[in-house]
């Protein structure tokens, strides 16, 4: 049986003197190394270990916020006294420090269980693509775990820690959240520290959570939402002006959808809008053609002259080092022209223009966090064009501005997870969480493998926004 | 004798009935009939002029805020009726509507007095890069006017309107402001549309507007920063959240400075530091060297490929309709990789963020407008070495998301007038104005080539924003 690690349920049992930091990290640790080994590739020895165990000695649950809780890294993200692969033997190196917010959860108390698979440079959205092998879907081996954050999806859903930092450019913290029932934030570009993560399309790329509840992910959305002077692309964690709740959701017409065939997946999507419906908040059908159609941008553009700017000199130099399939994804970018990159950001800032106009009639955006899911099997066959289906409703995320939380919405008849997004403009990282949380109580699901019911969790809190931001008006007079 | 045509002043006289908007059209008509006509590219006729005076009948200047005020427009921005050259006869094309900027002011009750000539494509600083002649520099014919905004600036220094439209990407709508004697507001970037103006580089583009006074320009500005939904990079109209007034002005240390040996322009600078603090406001010394880094990356770098991008069919199709120097310039353009232009964008995010520190200590910087000012046989002689020296102080602004105000500082000694720029954050465009007003009416110079004196000017005055964008702090809680 699974073990329910969320965070709550192991404060409490620290607090009631139930359970000590250094038995849970005892117990996952030894969990771990019995488990599917291809989720990790990286684990820190007992003894490393005992080095964040110590630094909780004397400290608690309120003087550290996130004392003892066990959780993983995707392999893109350093971590102090272990290696960063990308997935990538050739292109690996040792992390001297480590990743920004990584630091932030360590010094929470929070302990890094180790380093997780991926597909190789966070590029795939299944999670096959690595030279490490393929983590285990959490819930059936024969289907892919979903990618890229892969191993740090499969971690959390096992019960092999409490949360996870994957990366989300394309929809990377989204499918595999979704394929294995999990809650899946990918916050404000920007607003999660980029210092230390390996980039893949660099203006794009964002730090996302894992975890078993929303309450969980804002938990560490709260901690690691940390201004970094040193990554030229962060920004101010911010809040959406209007607090709008209950909020009006956004609803594509179904003729806007496609599952792929996938009748069970479809049949789900309903009864999420029917529950939603039933919590009494407004629905409002929206066209999402301006997304869909951005979200085509995104491989069909020049936004892969970004992943091939990190790797071109392996590429020249060693291309036998890449998986070919990600080798010829990111050598594409290799040959387009600035004026094609600049046009591509001109009609990107087109579709942005055209999709605000969505906000106006509704506050949150629903839609499937995938159409379907794939088995290995048919990955195997078709690995280009399945992977690009799975990125329909998640590719336009990051280029558009906007937030979003992948929330689990039920079991497939194939007994696989299947699972919702809510979409809302950047700073609607407090808007997007309460809609999962609220939702994720609702449709009273199990959290990830365990048995513990959805709707015992706690509803998430955001508190106050680091800096508030108002705009005034004023008159420069005489 | 040069009129005043400052907005003030004719209307005034419109209200006092001195004055009529026909015989104000008919006579600076005439004179720029008379006058220099490689100011102009194409002047509508007197009878196409007849048109906008009939819109007037039954208005005022109670009605109409620009009730009967000639204005030109660079002819890279679109008026009815009228085609629009870029000066480049082969990329001429009949505007079948007005630029919405354009619309607004002729809605407010302006007169477009004709489309002034300016450096082809927008491309240049200097002023002389036009097939339809150099507009003379309204204080010595033997000097560059400055660009590329040359006929704009020219025509309301020699009073043929009372203020006019430019463009500003690089230093446009400043450099010729300064040439000639006016205030040149280089407003934040999308604030004023773009929608009807022909690019330079779509990502920085600007209009520009030239006036008399800081108050004329503010005028200008509040009638025209209206949110224009067609234009993807249209902004809505803000404000800096806080009316820092006095405002602490930021002075480069005189080593970052570089005068190009002009000792008089030098001394002019530091008599507007001396102005300033005579004004009694806070004198901050402060690093420029991350504008200057970021200057040097506008045409070192892959922008010109949106250059490029704009009149690519045009050099394969037909290469020898454009300058030679232009034809050059934009050339390089094409050759660029998409890496290279993600690259120079992470460059200049990098560069950004160092940059903002300067808020910190400042609220609004002082430079030179540009560090001297050349003949036109200087220029020909080398014409992009001087060009680019005239960038030195203005190629940054937009790169780096600020605006600006130019401002007539005196008189060097060779009698040409010379000015510094005031320059701010995005949004700040109310405090760069109000720094310009103050200042101008401090210096006391005369307006343009009139003998109105600075100092009788009004200050500037701007109402509140378009919109109020508050930031809330919220909590969703269950």
């Amino acid at each position: 049986m699974t073990p329910d690690l969320s965070i709550s349920t192991l404060l409490k049992a620290y607090r009631e003197g139930r359970r000590t930091p250094e038995k849970t990290i005892l117990e996952v640790w030894a969990r771990a190394a019995e488990d599917d080994p291809s989720i990790w590739i990286n684990r820190p020895s007992l003894q490393h270990l005992q080095h964040y165990l110590r630094a909780l000695e004397g400290e608690s649950p309120d003087t550290k916020p996130l004392y003892g809780i066990p959780f993983a890294i995707k392999d893109n993200i350093d971590c102090v006294g272990l290696p960063t692969t990308a997935a990538c033997p050739a292109w690996s190196y040792e992390a001297q420090e480590s990743a920004y917010v990584v630091n932030l959860l360590i010094e929470a108390g929070a302990i890094p269980m180790g380093k997780t698979n991926l597909d190789q440079f966070a590029t795939g959205l299944v999670g096959v693509r690595s030279p490490y092998g393929v983590p285990q879907n959490a819930f059936d081996a024969r289907y892919i775990p979903g990618g890229s954050s892969s191993g740090s999806a499969v971690a959390v859903a096992k019960g092999l820690c409490s949360f996870a930092l994957g990366t989300d450019t394309a929809g990377s913290g989204r499918v595999p959240a979704s394929f294995n029932n999990l809650v899946g934030l990918k916050p404000t570009r920007g607003v999660l520290s980029c210092s230390g993560v390996v980039p893949a399309c660099r203006t794009l790329d964002c730090v996302s959570i894992f975890a078993l509840t929303a309450a969980d992910a804002a938990l560490v959305y709260n901690l690691t939402a940390s201004f970094d002077e040193a990554d030229a692309y962060a920004r101010k964690r911010c809040m959406l002006r209007e607090p709008a709740w209950p909020p009006r959701i956004g609803v594509p017409p179904m003729d806007q959808l496609d599952f792929f065939g996938n009748e069970s997946a479809k049949r789900l999507f309903e009864s999420a809008v029917k529950t939603v419906a039933d919590m009494g908040w407004q629905i409002v059908e929206t066209d999402i053609s301006p997304f869909l159609n951005a979200a085509r941008l995104l491989y069909e553009g020049p936004w892969v002259a970004e992943r091939a700017a990190v790797i071109s000199d392996l590429i020249a130099e060693n291309p036998e080092s890449i998986l070919p399939v990600t080798r010829n994804i990111i050598k594409g970018g290799l040959k387009g022209t600035a004026i094609e990159a600049f046009k591509a950001q001109y009609r990107l800032a087109e579709l942005k223009r055209i999709s605000e106009a969505t906000w106006n009639q509704a506050d949150v955006l629903l839609m499937p966090t995938t159409g379907t899911i794939y088995t290995l099997a048919e990955v195997e066959d078709e690995p280009i064009q399945l992977n690009s289906n799975l990125g329909r409703y998640t590719n336009f995320m990051n280029l558009l501005d906007l937030c979003g939380c992948a929330v689990p919405a039920g079991f497939l008849d194939t007994g696989l997870p299947w699972g919702v997004t809510f979409y809302a403009p950047a700073c609607g990282d407090a808007l997007v969480l309460g809609c999962a949380g609220h939702f994720h109580s609702a449709v009273k699901l199990p959290l990830g493998k365990t048995t513990t019911p959805s709707s015992s969790a706690a509803l998430p809190v955001i508190p106050a926004a680091e800096k508030k931001v108002p705009m005034m008006q004023i008159a420069v007079c005489g």
